[in-house]
């Protein structure tokens, strides 16, 4: 697991003194990139940010910690999960906060995309996570229309089978 | 439509001299606010990153432009767009690098969300992404799961009647 | 016309909580840059800021929109006028709030000036703009001692028959 | 005199891998606003940037040395003067690559404008720059459209005495 | 512990492309904050910086681990060790690059120093450091001059029975 | 003797409205590796930060002064010393803040070490911090375990003759 901690100063906040999107977002593409470089050993570039929700609102002065982790490797792509806490300061206890979910491509000097090893997710979350990829994959496929709907099984099978 | 201008310069770069991506998303975070911002009249923030593709690396030196525009608004929600594009410096031919989809809320003084006015689409692009939205909120619903899939109907409609 | 639009955050602003000067130039000095490469499908740098006016103090939060548009081409270099406007959050008004004049030189690889192509301007505001750019031109090269006053036979005229 | 001395690192460059006007501008702007805060023990702000000649490109990795110093105070507002020495690494000698010309106004916490000390010229340099103040003044409200061109008596007085 | 995950991005880079040594110490302080702010459960500020060495350049691209861990705690100040190492991208492999140690001291509203909690040691690594601690403060208060070198005793010590 | 003039804005700050001491120290690196680079007349790399303390708390808007200087030149290494002053903005009065002590060395373009010239003290100050360096040099051998404590023969001279 790649780990990022980090305090939110007062050049990290947005109009109402929180922590602004588009920084968590560079702190999110960074940890979340050096997890998939982990996995593969190789330059990566990312492809897509396959969706980020922001719960709750971080205030100055919080110590945030981000949790990055490949959830599943495709044939030259990686699934990366980045988890976002607040931790209290005087208990230490750790709320999350934001869930992000990112794909990147290892590539080779031209630019070109390599073969990245397989993941084996070992606990129940992994699990969980390992299986929704392949479904999450499918969706950016249809969304970017490179791929048809009916042609999108995993996806397919969510609606009908509920 | 709120538009933004920005040139790549060595310290927007990542390892690979192209433009980074934590980067990109502060820029297209910024612009998507202001459009959603100047919608509604109110302070808006971040809800959720819906999507975002990286299709073509933009490099070093290139100039941006991100054009951000409301395409749907919910009760307190409001669905944008962001474009992006490259263009050739000496033919000045634009090309398409990047979409985003996020989704800011409005909020009043003490962070509770506000009504925005409703937006009515006008050109064909803008009907598209209109109609959309509801499929891509569903979607993230489901996603936090605050919606069972058989509840989404939008979206199970786009599955079966393909 | 080359557009420009960013929000105040904390980290742009100086010890008054405005926006600070040096950060609004690094926005203009950009904007104007790619107004002038633009132009003329060059790489150019910057030579000269003609004149910059603090008019009015922008505060946090504000939306700024910059405008920047070449005013007038000579053999190598380019005039450029940058319009900075604040805009009223609630009612979309938009104030004008600075002015910037600056000039660029196209360049080489080797940093040899190019010559760039002639600007005509439409609108009277552009033709007021292009008929006191040569008088502008003129000042600049007084001041830099490269002229006489009594050869800057515009700059001279306007203070005789005035 | 008011000194400030910066190194061009990686992140201060443009496309050609020279100082960023922009960058620099923040550097002239901190410096010049110390040294009119020096003068007047108040609060400053900038009014205008008179003008500001790029004559020499400055090269990463090059020592750069900002000399700033009013040049003359009128009744709430400072003009000052920023010098810009390049120095070779070996030899120590320095090379001037910029002049600035700023404008402060010193302000109370209202923001309204206070009276300033006046300020006596000293060596040559100073002499000559604090009687170019007063031309430079008119000038810049004449741009302003605040005076008219032929009652800017010592401006006029350059062109038909020369 | 304290980690903080990092990759060396063109804009961290000195002129002569590695690592800049201001940049390290601002994720080196930040990291050794916050481990500081943990062990004591409230707002600390740096104090000292104890020693840092720079022993190997750090290149561009790495990834860079910081770690940071309480190493002993006084009345109000905690010493902090931080270790930085870099990894091989294609082995995984560490190696580690610079160790810094500094003092934090924790705060109430009103600037004034509060009691933290005890630290018990407990590896070999930490028992080692917890007692080179009383040293290196002794140290800082000698070259502060606020204790004299005979009253050092366990620094004394150091050179007498060594 | 190397001056770098600065003020504290917004972005410098901690979360209790200081200066930050991750920034403070990016100015002093900075700084120091000027005078270093001055000495030599050659590029320099941060080898060690020996010391620095944080004796009084430096807030938002203050005027700051860091003036470095070479304390003492070894084979290839030279001492700097940053002595950083807060000025009092009514009366222009100097309160010194903090000191640094930073160790350089002079490389060629492969990173070898290169010979630097000798530093000769003048004043009675540079004198005595030319003493102390020697003192200050074997303890950091020492702390790296690359000297023994009883071959420090300047460090345990100040302790048994005290």
């Amino acid at each position: 697991m790649t780990v990022n901690t980090e305090v939110v100063l007062p050049n990290h906040t947005n109009h109402v003194g929180n922590l602004f999107g588009g920084k968590l977002m560079q702190w999110v593409d960074i940890t979340a990139a050096i997890a998939a470089q982990r996995h593969c050993g190789r330059v990566v570039v990312t492809a897509a940010i396959n969706h980020v929700s922001f719960d709750k609102p971080i205030k100055q002065n919080s110590v945030v910690t981000l949790e990055a982790k490949v959830s599943r490797a495709f044939t030259s792509s990686m699934e990366v999960f980045v988890d976002v806490f607040v931790e209290n300061p005087s208990t230490g206890e750790r709320t999350k906060c934001n869930e992000a979910i990112l794909t990147f491509v290892a590539i080779d000097q031209n630019g070109s995309p390599l073969h990245v090893p397989e993941l084996i997710p070992e606990t129940e979350l992994e699990q969980k996570r390992f299986e929704g990829a392949l479904r999450r994959r499918q969706l950016s496929l249809v969304i970017a229309g490179r791929m048809k709907a009916h042609d999108a099984t995993e996806l397919k099978a969510l609606f009908i089978t509920d």
